[in-house]
Order: C-alpha cells, then sequence, then structure tokens
C-alpha cells in the first residue's frame, strides 16, 4: 500500500473520531511524534495527514504545541465527496445551460434582501477610496482623457504593470504580450474563438463556472464534462481517457486555483502534468486564474502557464475579483495565437476604456495593491468561517462541504434528495439570492449543492438569512418514489 | 425623358460652365425663374438642380437673393464619380483585409505629427470638462462605484436616456429593449453572430468602413460588396439583383447617414425601399447609425428602423463619434434577435462599467446635449470647408471629391494612377497619417482614394500638412505600360 492511501486511510480514521465527538473542538491531536509510534508510520506519512486534515478544517496548526481540533459545529458535516472512478467518460453535452441561466438572473433581479450568489467580495472589500482618488487625479492630469479616441494596443502602462504581476504566479512575459479584455469573460471567449470552431469539443471541469458554459453555448462549441475533485481539481486521468475516446477535443479549460465553485486548488505536479499532456495531445490548454491571488497561501501559486514551453497554454485573468469589481479589466496572455486573439479583440470590441486602464494601471503599481490583497485574504478567510460555521450550525444532517483554501465561496452538497432550483426559489421569497447548483453543469450532476458566496461582512442579517436557509433545505422532503 | 435625370444634366452644364470659369465664385446664378424660361422646365426641376449642386458644394443660397457659385478653389475638382451601372456583381470576396488593416495601424503607431486617419472629431470638440465634472460627482455620490459588482442588464438610467434619443430619428422603443455594447463595433458583432452564422454571405456597402470588414472575416462571414453612390448610398437595384443571384445572403449592413468612407445620406424612399426589400426577402438588415447626430441638417434624419414593422432591422448606434470618443459606449436594439442578442452579449463581455454609464446618461439627459451637438455640427461645417478647400488648393489635377453634409472626413478620389498604399508610406514619413483607400473594400477597386479627417481646427501645422500630402499625391506618375 502505498503512502498517500495510507495518510487518507489515517485521516479518515481521526476524521470519524472528531465527528463522533471522541475527539472534541478545541482538543489537542496526539502529537505527530506519538502518530509515528501508533501507526507505524514515518514522519512524512504523519505530517501529510495532519496537513491534510488542517486543509480540510478540521485541524489547526499552532505555532510550537502541534494540532488542535477545531470547528466542532461542523462536526456534523462531512467533507464533500470526491468524483467516483471514472469508468466511462459522458458523451458532450450540449443542452442549453443558457436559458437556465437568463431564467436564474432574470429571478435574482427581484427585490433581493441578501445576495449570495456573488462570485466577488463586497463593495467595502475593495479598495474604494484609492481608487476613487486615483480616477480624479488622473482626470485632472489628462483633462481631455474622456473625449479622446482610445489609442490602439491597450494601455501601455497597464500591460506592463501585469506583466510585472504575472511574474507572481511565475510567468515571465513581456508589456506587448498582455492583451487587455473586458473581463475574464471576454479573454475566454477569445481564446476559445482562436482555437475551435462551432461543432468542436472543449474540455470543461466539471462542476465548472456556468459563465465558461454559457460562451461555449454561444460560441456553438460542445462541452465535455471532466471529473473534477473539490481538493485537486481536473482529474488528469479522466482528461486522459477523454482524449483517447474523443478525437475533437480542440481545447482544455481549467481554473486551477479557487476552482468556480469547487474552491479546489491543483497541487503543482499535476498542473505539469496537464500542461505536458495537452503540448504531446497537441491541444491547447486555457488557463483561467481569476482567482489565484485570493488563495490563503503566503505564496501566491504557480500558474500552469509557468511550465508552458511552446505557446500552448493561453493564460486569462482579471481584477474583477481580486482589485476592482466595478472595474471590467480582465487581461491574457495568448501565447502562440497571439496574432489571432489581437485580431479578434480588435474586430470585437476595440479597446478598453483608458481612464479605467490608467486607473488599474496606477494602483497596480502602488504599494497599496500588495496590502490590499493582504488584507483582502485575511477578511475572506475570516467570513468564510463564519459561513462555514454558520451551514454547520443551520443546514440538515446530510450536508458536507469543503473548506475551501481561499477564495469568496463555498459549494455546499445538501442531501441528495434537495432540489437546488426549490432551494433557489423558497430562498427567494424570503429576498435571499443563491446560486443553484444546477447551473455548474450541462447535465443534472450539482442539482443538490449551492454556491454560498463568503464576501459579506457576517452580520445579525446575514446570520437570520443563513438560519432561514438552513431552514429551507431541511424542509426539503426525500421524494417518495412514485407507485 | 423623366425629371431626375434631367435635372442632374442641367447640373452638368451649369458644373461645367463653372468650372471652365463661365461662372465665377461670387457670381449669381440665373434665378430659378430665368432657369425655367431658358430651359422650359418646371419651378420643381429647377429647384432640384440648384439644391443637387448646393449639395454639392458649388452653389451657396443666400436668403432673398437666389444662388451664388463659391468655393472658387475647388473649380479645378469634380465631384466623385457614382459607381457604374451594375452589370454582374462581384462574386462575394473574403481576401483578409485584417492584414491591410493590421499593417497599416502598426505602421501608424510611429510618431505621428498630424493624425488624418481619424473617424472622429479633436478631443476639444466634445464635453470633455461637463463629462470630468460629471464622473467626479457620480463617484461622490456613489462610492462604491468602483468596488461593486455591475447589476446586470446595462445601467438603467442611460437605457432610459438612450431609448428616449431614438425619438430624434424616428423610433419609438422602449428601455429595456436597448441594449449597451462597447462601442457600436460589438454592437455589429451581435447583430451580425444573431441573424448569421460562419460560411454566410453578407451585403455591405462598397466602398465600407473597414472596421465591418474585419468583424466578418473575424466571425468568418464572406462580404458581398454592392454599389454605393456617394450621393444617395447604396445601390438598391444592385441589392435587389444580388439577392436574385445569391440564395445565401443572410443579412445587409447599411450606414444609411454619412456613410463612412462616402459621406451619403440615402434619401427616405431609398430607405423605405430598403427596409421592405429586406422584409419581403427575409433578409435582416442590419443599421449602423454611428454618424446620424452629425449632419449638416436641422432635422436629424429618419432610421430606416423607423419604418420597420417586424423587427426585421437591428439598429446599431454608439456614443463614440458624436458624444465622447473616451467612452466605449455603444447601444443597439435588435427587434426580433433581442434574446439572442442578450445571450451574446452577457456571454461575450458582461456589462460595461457602471461609471461610464452612469456619466453617459447623466450627459444625455442634460440640456448640454443637445447643445453639445449643435456646437459640434457648426464647427465641424467649418472645418470640412476649410479642408475642402485645401483639397482644391493643393491636390493635383484629376483630384475628385464630394462635400459630405456632415460628418467628420472627405472622401478623396485622387487621379486613377495613384496608389494610396504609395500615398500612405510617403505622408508617413512626413508625419502625417491618413487613411488609404483600400482599406474600405476587399478588391481593390478603392485604391486610389484617401479619407481625410476633418475633425481638427484648420491651423498653419494643418495647413503645412495639407500642402504636403498635395505634393506626394502630385509626385505621383502615372504606371508605364510593361513592355
Ligand atoms: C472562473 C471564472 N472565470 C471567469 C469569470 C468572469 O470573470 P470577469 O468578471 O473578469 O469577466 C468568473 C466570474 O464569475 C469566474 O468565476
Ligand atoms: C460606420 C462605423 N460603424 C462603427 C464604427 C465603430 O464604432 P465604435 O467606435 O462606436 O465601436 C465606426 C468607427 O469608425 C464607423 O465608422
Amino acid at each position: 500500500m502505498s503512502t498517500p492511501i495510507l495518510y487518507r486511510q489515517l485521516a479518515d480514521h481521526y476524521l470519524s473520531a472528531i465527528q463522533a465527538g471522541t475527539l472534541a473542538c478545541g482538543e489537542r491531536m496526539p502529537s505527530v511524534r506519538k502518530l509515528m509510534q501508533l501507526h507505524h508510520i514515518s514522519l512524512s506519512t504523519a505530517l501529510q495527514m495532519c496537513r491534510y486534515l488542517e486543509a480540510q478544517g478540521w485541524l489547526e496548526a499552532r505555532p510550537r504545541s502541534g494540532y488542535f481540533v477545531r470547528q466542532p459545529r461542523r462536526m456534523n458535516l462531512a467533507p464533500a465527496a470526491e468524483p467516483r472512478p471514472v469508468k466511462r467518460i459522458d458523451p458532450a453535452q450540449f443542452v442549453g445551460i443558457h436559458e437556465r441561466v437568463s431564467a436564474i438572473i432574470a429571478q435574482g433581479q427581484r427585490q433581493v434582501k441578501v445576495n449570495l450568489a456573488r462570485a466577488t467580495g463586497a463593495p467595502e472589500l475593495y479598495p474604494h477610496q484609492q481608487l476613487r482618488q486615483l480616477t480624479s487625479s488622473i482626470l485632472r492630469q489628462h483633462p481631455y482623457l474622456l473625449t479622446k479616441a482610445i489609442s490602439p494596443g491597450g494601455n501601455r502602462e497597464l500591460r506592463a504593470a501585469l506583466a510585472k504581476r504575472a511574474l507572481d504566479v511565475g510567468i515571465s512575459t513581456r508589456a506587448d504580450e498582455v492583451v487587455i479584455t473586458h473581463g475574464c469573460i471576454e479573454a475566454l471567449n477569445l481564446a476559445l474563438r482562436a482555437v475551435a470552431h462551432a461543432g468542436d469539443v472543449i474540455a470543461v471541469e466539471s462542476p465548472t463556472f456556468y459563465g465558461l458554459l454559457q460562451v461555449l453555448e454561444s460560441l456553438g462549441m460542445k462541452a465535455l464534462e471532466i471529473p473534477t475533485s473539490p481538493h485537486t481539481g481536473i482529474s488528469i486521468e479522466a482528461l486522459e481517457l477523454a482524449m483517447q475516446t474523443y478525437d475533437n477535443i480542440k481545447a482544455v479549460v481549467v481554473v486551477p486555483h479557487l476552482q468556480n465553485p469547487l474552491g479546489s486548488i491543483m497541487p503543482d505536479t499535476h498542473k505539469q502534468r496537464l500542461v505536458s499532456l495537452c503540448e504531446a495531445q497537441h491541444i491547447p490548454l486555457i488557463e483561467d486564474d481569476s482567482y489565484s491571488a485570493l488563495c490563503n497561501a503566503d505564496n501566491i501559486p504557480t500558474a500552469c502557464k509557468h511550465w508552458d514551453k511552446s505557446g500552448n497554454v493561453i493564460y486569462c485573468a482579471s481584477l474583477h475579483k481580486i482589485m476592482a469589481p466595478g472595474l471590467r479589466i480582465g487581461w491574457m496572455l495568448a501565447g502562440r495565437w497571439q496574432a489571432r486573439v489581437d485580431m479578434f479583440k480588435y474586430a470585437q470590441t476595440r479597446y478598453n476604456e483608458e481612464l479605467s486602464q490608467k486607473v488599474a494601471a496606477a494602483f497596480l503599481q502602488s504599494t497599496h495593491y500588495d496590502r490590499h490583497l493582504r488584507r483582502l485574504r485575511v477578511t475572506l478567510r475570516q467570513q468564510r468561517e463564519k459561513m462555514a460555521e454558520a451551514i454547520a450550525r443551520y443546514f440538515p444532517e446530510g450536508t458536507r462541504f469543503s473548506m475551501p483554501d481561499g477564495g469568496v465561496s463555498i459549494w455546499v452538497e445538501m442531501p441528495a434528495y434537495c432540489s437546488s432550483q426549490a432551494v433557489f426559489d423558497a430562498a427567494l421569497e424570503q429576498g435571499i439570492l443563491i446560486s443553484p447548483g444546477l447551473l455548474y453543469s450541462n447535465s443534472n450532476r450539482f442539482d443538490h449543492f449551492l454556491r454560498i458566496n463568503c464576501g459579506t461582512h457576517y452580520s445579525e442579517e446575514l446570520d437570520a438569512a443563513m438560519r432561514n436557509l438552513g431552514l429551507i433545505v431541511a424542509h426539503q422532503k426525500p421524494r417518495k418514489a412514485v407507485a
């Protein structure tokens, strides 16, 4: 039996102990030394097990005192399940996610008191004051900025600032390779249009961000959904199998860091294997890195693009979720499709407005940016914990989730008989907007999931909303078999 | 012989007299009564003839004194030719305008002293100060505007203000039918994607705005170029013939008012016929109305969309050229394709930034907007006249152009042996950027044309540039037949 499986078995063992109350919240775990003795394991296996439970949110490391059990209220919640091992790949699906999403969005326009459907933090979490000041001062310096035709190619300073920021995720690039877009969503459109045509099959994570499914549908491309782990992201084995099964896969799209909705983070080894696999198969890899700056880790994780030797990876990102949800500034590095992407971008929307580009550039170049990110990460972590507690406290038995290692939301699995559409409808009646799991796949596989935003300060109003939401879920009844 | 042809014959007659110097600048034309006697024509034919020559810039009406000859320096310039009557429609072409345009744009990034290639007025011609003030005051009122996720659907006030403005061109619509886009260019993309697919043929004016040819190329659609008059716009006869010849035309795109590059304005009767023809043939009509607010006329002309009974016309417009070249705000009314367009817009770029939308809405709602437009029209008219004089003065014999009835540019026909690429290159050597005719068609039909911007105050520097440009054109040599 190989070590990785051993540590997971042990983790399960301790998890049951925690869930059974044998190890209560606040209690100290056996020391690493003790674990080694008890189970006849190596130091590294013992550490691996503890870190695994820590990543899951069940343990907390305290400097010089070892690991402690935490989050008692989550005790009745098992972690979200890994996808079942792949036997057969679902045939590529194309069922029209757009209608579902439009209906949900249209309903969400009604009077909403508590919005738990967002994929950003609350406005106060972003540097509104500095951005406002920069806007005013840039307009003072450039009085004709709003009435001057935009110079071609995107703002030079912004492209340079983003090229510099790309170093944080291990990418070295030049300003003139950076294409500024209207959000990451336009970057994904341009990337897909550059490498594929209507009718082509695109491999995506499952579940995945519904925006991506919409883009594919609007471009007439077909999504092939690949099983994806809430911990380690897309299954490389399943992807490999899919590539053997289908010969018309024209691209792979992944969100390696804080995947939406799972919150998973791909280990570096997986990212490397993915890059090599795609390169070997001559299939372009599109990397959507919208969230990596929101990872808890002190070091922002390394992008897939870092391992790209041949320009086969198209890197897409955005400032929308990490710096300014009111600005529509995305960007991309298009690898060997740069000329094509430049052409599509120009023909599709020309360039972004100069004012927002200049504001973003000035903020990125300042020391405020890093300070803002550090603060944002801490705040989001605290808010995720509050929300996790609330879910654990208010949701019925059988609810499961994994604590993501960063980001703005939690992906919650309700008992299998729940319908996210029914929960959505009932919640909306009470002015609570949630993002139902049915949006995250063309199949019905995630109909008993919800994505819950953690970007808002945990107030009494929010607590009341979570309690109501828990009651709504608890009132869902197992469907009776029809006689 | 029917009247329309008679008045044109007479106009030619008087034009020769003017060009020969028989009727000198400042001289009074025979009175309308005199013309009736002289040529045995009706009052209406006499008036038609005078107004025609007036529209061409050769006559000037003075209240209570009749018509006077004007613009002596333009005397050596014949008006631009009408397209030759159509015998055979060119097969749909798809030769890759994009490479030409990219090369031209890339070259134009070099140090340019005088930019005559723009399709907007100079920054000073737009309400920079008011837009700046509105920006600051809106940011004060809404401190979180830059950090708040954009609410779905586009800004309500802006959509309402644009719906109201649509009344000016004879369209009654509702705010919720207005789709806000990133410039008119995105509107054209969305319109074309809504009604056609890769491989389809789209009928366009010839010459046409190269941006449209790029959009078609990027979407894999084929442009079928329909002869277009510098006076009355697209030839309805030629279009009808094309529809009989090709059964795969999936849309018609026209710029009915101040067509780019011709400056032509379609008469109302033509617009009505066009709308009926497209409806009868079940071919969607896409109307690009980017410039109508810049027409000289006191009344903004009526949009094709006005005559649309069945939702077959998609109306696209923009504030980019008429209000704020620094804002990328376009808009559209998608007729019976609204749901499809909404979906494509959301999946392609989400919504425009809230700040620019609010600024635009506030300005449109104010009394400043109409005042701005009135002033802009007067200024542009004066500048066009100065430029026309300069062309007449400095360009060699054989140069021809028609004075457009509004807008920001003049379309100049050089002697047939000139190459717009050669002129472009030589001008750029001297820091002068022009827009070469070769960009305006997939064929080589307009290689001896230039589009010259008139949006800048006529300074000594500009005069020097025009003189140099005239010399460059004059130095072009007829190509010798190869032995
Ligand atoms: C994974 C992912 N990619 C892209 C987007 C869209 O990003 P943007 O708002 O920058 O267009 C989102 C937004 O929800 C997302 O979650
Ligand atoms: C006829 C026409 N349509 C559309 C456009 C593009 O408009 P916008 O800048 O609003 O995207 C232009 C710009 O040159 C144009 O001349």
